[in-house]
C-alpha cells in the first residue's frame, strides 16, 4: 500500500485525505488544530509527530496550507517536511502559491533527490468532497505520471501544464477569472432580482447561452438567498490576488478588472466577511444602492 | 405550412431564417442588403416588398434588426411591419432592446389583436447557424406555447421568463455578464500567454474548474489567435450596454465593473474596431502593456 | 439701465441674480417657484407674466436652469423665451448643457438677429454668492466683448475660449476633473481620518504641495463633518457627466476614471441623496468598508 | 556653523543639498554616484567616506533615497548611517516611505539616544530647487522645533502632523490624490485637446473654477507638449502607491480609484516608460483611442 502523507486538514484538505483513505491509500496526517486529525484517525489514518517524521515516512506527500508563507515554513523552514523526505519520495503542494515559490521548492527538493509538483486545484470545497477537483500540474512530466494515482483519488481533471511553476501559473489565471466573474455575476444577479422574471427559468437561460459558467452554476442560489457558508473565504481569495499581482507585475500586464474585483473582496474583508464565502462580494454591489446617508 | 416571415437577414437573422426553411416553415424575408435576399429566395424563401405587406402574409413575424431605434421604425414606424399584421398573428423580436421598448410593442400589438413577444437570444452566430440558441421569452404564457415550433426551429434552450419585457431584462443581464465575463477572460489570458506553459492543457484545466466559462470555451482560441471576425460585434455590445445602462438606473443598480467593461470595448470602437467581435477587447489589455512613449 | 432678464432662480441663478441687482441692471426674473421670485421683487426686480414677454423687454437675456432638456423647453420650445427676444438682444446660457445644444440655440438665434453666448461657470453656490464665479464663455467675441458687465456682476474670472459650444466644451472638461478629484479626495480623507495625524495641520500641508486643488480647499471640512447641504446636488453633477459621455463618444475619448466616478455619484443618488452636496460622494467610501453583511 | 549630513543626491536631494549650503549650513554628502557629489564638493560640501562616519559627523542627517528598501539598509543595515550618530543628534528621513518604517526608526533611533523625524515633502523637482517644499512632519514636537532651521533651508510650507510615521501617513494621502488628480487631469486635457476651443484660455478658467489644482498648474503644459522628463517619476510614484496600498489596508479603507490610477501608471511603466515623469498617465487615455488592431 502506497504511503501518502497529508499536511493541512482545512476545508480542502480534510475531504482530500479522506479521498486518499478510500482510495486505499496508507495515509499520515497533520494539522494545526486537533479535531480534523482526531476525524482522520478514525477513519484509518495515522497522526504524525513532526513535519520530518511524516516526511520520512511518505513515499508522496501532500500540502494543503493557508498561505505562501505558512506553506513555505512548513516545507522549508528549520524541521519542515522536505528535511525529512528520502530521495525518490514526491512532495506535491496542492495550495495556491505564487509560482515562483513553487520554482523554489522544486529546486530545495531536487538537492536532496525529492521530486516536487506544484498542483493546485480549482472547484472549491464541494470537488473536494466529491473527488472532482480540477487539478493544474507543474513539474517533470515523468514525475506527473508516478503520481497519477494519487492525484487520481482527488481529482477528476488533472492536467499536467508544463515545468515547475506552470501549475501555480495557470491557478493564478483562474483565480483571476474567478474573481472577474464573480464581480460580473454580482451586478448581473443584482439587476436581476430587481426585475420581475421568473427567477430560476432566467438562471437556466442564462446557463445555457454565452453568459453561463460554471460559477453562475455553483453560486447563483446561495447569491439569491444571502447564506455565504464558505466554501471558498474571502480572505484566502485576497491572498491569491496578491499572488496574481505579483505575478502580473512580473510578466508586465495590467490588470485594471482584477484590481476592481479584488476592492469589492477587500470592501467584504474589511466590513468583517473575511471568513464568508467569496461569493458575498454581491454584498457590495447590493450595499452601493443601500448607503446609510445619515 | 405555418407562414413565418422574417426581417433582417445579418449575421443572426440569416441563419436563423435557414433554419425556419429547413424546418418546414413557409418563409416571407425582408432586409436592407440584396444580397442575403437573394440567398434565402434560393433556399426556397419568397420575398416581401413591403413591411406591412410582410405583415399581411404572416402568421408568425419575426425580427432581428441591429438596434432599439431601427427595430421601432420597422415595427411601429409608419408602414411598419405591425400596421399590416392581422389580429391574432404573433409578432416575436429576437433583437436585443430596452425592456420599455418590448412593453410599447407588446401594447401597441394588443390594440389590434396581435400578440408580442419578446424572445432576445444568446449563443452568438455559433448558436444561430446550429439551432442551438438559448432563448429568454417575455409575454403571454399561452402565445409563448403558441409559438413553440417556430422558436424550436432556432433554439434549443427556451425559456420563458415572465410578461412583457421580460425577455428584454434578462437578456440585459445576460449582457452584463458577457461583458465581464469577456474583461476577465482578456486579462486572464493575457497572463497566460505570458508564462511559459501548455495552453491547451491550461485552457483544459480552467474550463473544468471554476473558471470555465461557456465564452472561454467559445473564444479562446480566436483571442490567442487575435482572429476577430464577428461573431457579435462590438458597437452592438456597446449598443446593448447602453440598454443595460438605462435598465439599470431604472433599478437602481450600480454596476462599476460593467462601466469598466464598457470603457474597454468603447476603446476598440473608437480605435476603429466597431465591427470587429467583441473579444477583440483583449486589445486593451494587451495595448496597456505597450503603449507608444515617443 | 441695461435691461436684463433672468430665469432659473435655484441655488446659483438666485444669488446671481442679486448681484446683478447690485450692479445696477434693471432685471426682471421668472422662475418656477414663487418664493424666490417674490425675494428678487422685494430687492426691486419684476417679474415677468410669460417667457416670451421676459424676451421682449430684455437686452441681455440669462438662462441658469437645471437640466439641457429644460433649456430647450424653456428656450426654444413653443412660447419660448427666444421667440420674444428681439434683434440685436443677446441670450446668454449659463447653466451647464451639452455643446451641441449650446451649437443650437446659437443657430436658432442668429437666424433671427439675436446673439447667443454659452457661458457655463464653475465655483460652486458659494461663488455664485461672491460673484467670483469662473465663466467659461462661447460664441463670437465681439458678442463677449458686449456681455462684460453683464457677465463681469457675477464672476470674476471670464474666458472667451472660442465659438458656439466652446463654453460648454470647457465646462464638459472641468466636470469630468471635478467628479475625477472628489474622488480622489473622498479615498484620501477617509485614509486621512483613520490615522492619528493632527486632521488641519495636515490639511494645510495637502493643499500647499502637489496634491493641493480648489476643492480640496472648499470641501475637505464639509467632508470631515459630513454635512451634505448643496452647494452642487449629485443629481446635477450625474446630469453633467451624462452631458459628458455623450461628448467623450462624440470626440472618441475614453474615460475609465470619470465612469468610476459617475458609479459613485450614482451610489448616493440611488441611496436617496440626489439633492445633496456631490461631495457626499465620500460616503461611498466609507460605505465600502462598512457594509452589513447579514 | 551646524553640520549637516546628507545621503541621496537625486532629483530632489542634489537641489534640497544645494539649498543647504546657500543657507548656510556645514554640509557633508554621500551618494551612490560620483558626479552629484563632485558637483556639491565644488560647491563646497564634504564627501564622507562611509555613511557611519557621516553620521559622526553630524548634528542632523538628513537622508532622500529611493525606496524604503534602501533608506532602510542606509539607516538601519549593517554600517548604516544611524550607527554612526551621537545622543542628541537628530535624524531627518525626507524620502517617502510606509509609516511603519519611520516608526521603526524612531525606536531604533531612540534607543541610543538620537531623535528622528519622518518629513517627506511634496512639490516635485520644481519645488526641491526653488527651496518651496511642502513638508509634513512626525515625531516629537520638541524636535520638530529643534529643527526648525534645517527645514526651514528647503521648503516654505512645514507642518508638524503628530507622532512618529505621521507625516508619512500625510504623505500617503498626497500621494493618492496626486494619483487620482493626475488620472482625471489625463482623461479631462484628452477631451480638451479634441475639443476645438483656445487652449490657454481654458486653462485659465479650468485653474479658476472647482477644477483648479496645484498639479493642473504644474503639469497642464508638459501634458499638452508631451514632454515627460521628470520630475517625478512613474516606478517612484508606483514604489509610493505600493506604500499606500499596504497603509489602506492596515487601516481598511478601500481604494478603487487609487488602483485605477495605479495601474494606468503600471501601464506607462511596464511600456517602458518608468523613469519617465509621472504626468506620463495621460498617454494611457491616448493609447485607448488609438489601439493597433492589426
Ligand atoms: N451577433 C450575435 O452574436 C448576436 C446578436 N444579437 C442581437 O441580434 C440582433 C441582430 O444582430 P446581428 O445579426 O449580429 O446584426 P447585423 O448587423 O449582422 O444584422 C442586422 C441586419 O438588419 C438589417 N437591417 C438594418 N436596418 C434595416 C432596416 N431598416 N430594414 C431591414 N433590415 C435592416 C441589416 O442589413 P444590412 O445587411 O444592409 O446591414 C442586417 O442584415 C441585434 O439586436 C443583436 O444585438 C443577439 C445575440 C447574439
Ligand atoms: N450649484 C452649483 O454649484 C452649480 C450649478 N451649475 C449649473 O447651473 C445650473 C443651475 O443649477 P442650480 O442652480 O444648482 O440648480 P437648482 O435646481 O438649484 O435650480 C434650478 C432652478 O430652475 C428652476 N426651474 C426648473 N424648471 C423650470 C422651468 N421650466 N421654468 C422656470 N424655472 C425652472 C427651478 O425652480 P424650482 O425652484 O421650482 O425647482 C430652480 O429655481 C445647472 O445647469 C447646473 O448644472 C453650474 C456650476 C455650479
Ligand atoms: N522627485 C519628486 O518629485 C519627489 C520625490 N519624492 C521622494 O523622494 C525620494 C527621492 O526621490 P528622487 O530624488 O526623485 O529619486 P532619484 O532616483 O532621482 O534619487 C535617488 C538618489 O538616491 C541614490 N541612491 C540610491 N541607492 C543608494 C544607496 N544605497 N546609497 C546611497 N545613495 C543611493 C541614487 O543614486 P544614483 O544617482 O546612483 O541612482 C540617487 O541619487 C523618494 O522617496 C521619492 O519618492 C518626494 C516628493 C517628490
Amino acid at each position: 500500500m502506497t504511503k501518502v502523507g497529508l499536511i493541512g486538514l482545512g476545508l480542502m484538505g480534510k475531504p482530500m485525505a479522506k479521498n486518499l483513505l478510500k482510495a486505499g491509500f496508507d495515509l499520515t496526517v497533520m494539522s494545526r488544530s486537533e479535531g480534523p486529525v482526531i476525524e482522520l484517525e478514525t477513519l484509518g489514518a495515522k497522526r504524525a509527530e513532526s513535519y520530518s517524521s511524516l516526511g520520512a515516512v511518505s513515499e508522496f506527500v501532500v500540502t494543503m496550507l493557508p498561505t505562501p508563507a505558512v506553506t513555505k515554513e512548513v516545507v522549508l523552514g528549520p524541521g519542515g517536511v522536505l528535511g525529512g523526505m528520502k530521495p525518490n519520495s514526491i512532495l506535491i503542494d496542492m495550495g495556491t502559491e505564487d509560482p515562483a515559490l513553487a520554482r523554489e521548492i522544486y529546486e530545495r527538493a531536487k538537492e536532496i533527490g525529492v521530486s516536487a509538483l506544484d498542483a493546485p486545484v480549482s472547484g472549491g470545497d464541494v470537488g473536494a468532497i466529491a473527488g472532482t477537483l480540477s487539478i493544474m500540474v507543474g513539474g517533470d512530466r515523468d514525475v506527473f505520471e508516478r503520481s497519477a494515482s494519487v492525484l487520481g483519488a482527488m481529482g477528476t481533471n488533472i492536467s499536467y501544464v508544463g515545468g515547475a511553476g506552470s501549475g501555480q501559473a495557470v491557478k493564478a489565471v483562474n483565480q483571476v477569472m474567478v474573481a472577474g466573474i464573480l464581480a460580473t455575476i454580482a451586478e448581473g444577479l443584482t439587476l436581476l432580482e430587481r426585475s420581475s422574471v421568473d427567477t430560476e427559468a432566467a438562471l437556466e437561460a442564462l446557463m445555457a447561452g454565452r453568459a453561463g459558467s460554471n460559477l453562475l452554476k455553483a453560486k447563483a442560489r446561495q447569491i439569491l438567498d444571502q447564506s455565504y457558508a464558505p466554501g471558498f473565504k474571502v480572505d484566502l481569495h485576497l491572498k491569491d490576488l496578491g499572488i496574481v499581482e505579483a505575478y502580473a507585475r512580473e510578466n508586465s500586464v495590467v490588470m485594471p478588472f482584477t484590481q476592481l474585483a479584488k476592492s469589492y473582496l477587500e470592501a467584504v474583508s474589511y466590513s468583517g466577511g473575511g471568513e464568508l464565502d467569496h461569493c458575498a462580494l454581491v454584498e457590495v454591489v447590493r450595499g452601493l444602492g443601500d448607503l446609510s446617508l445619515g
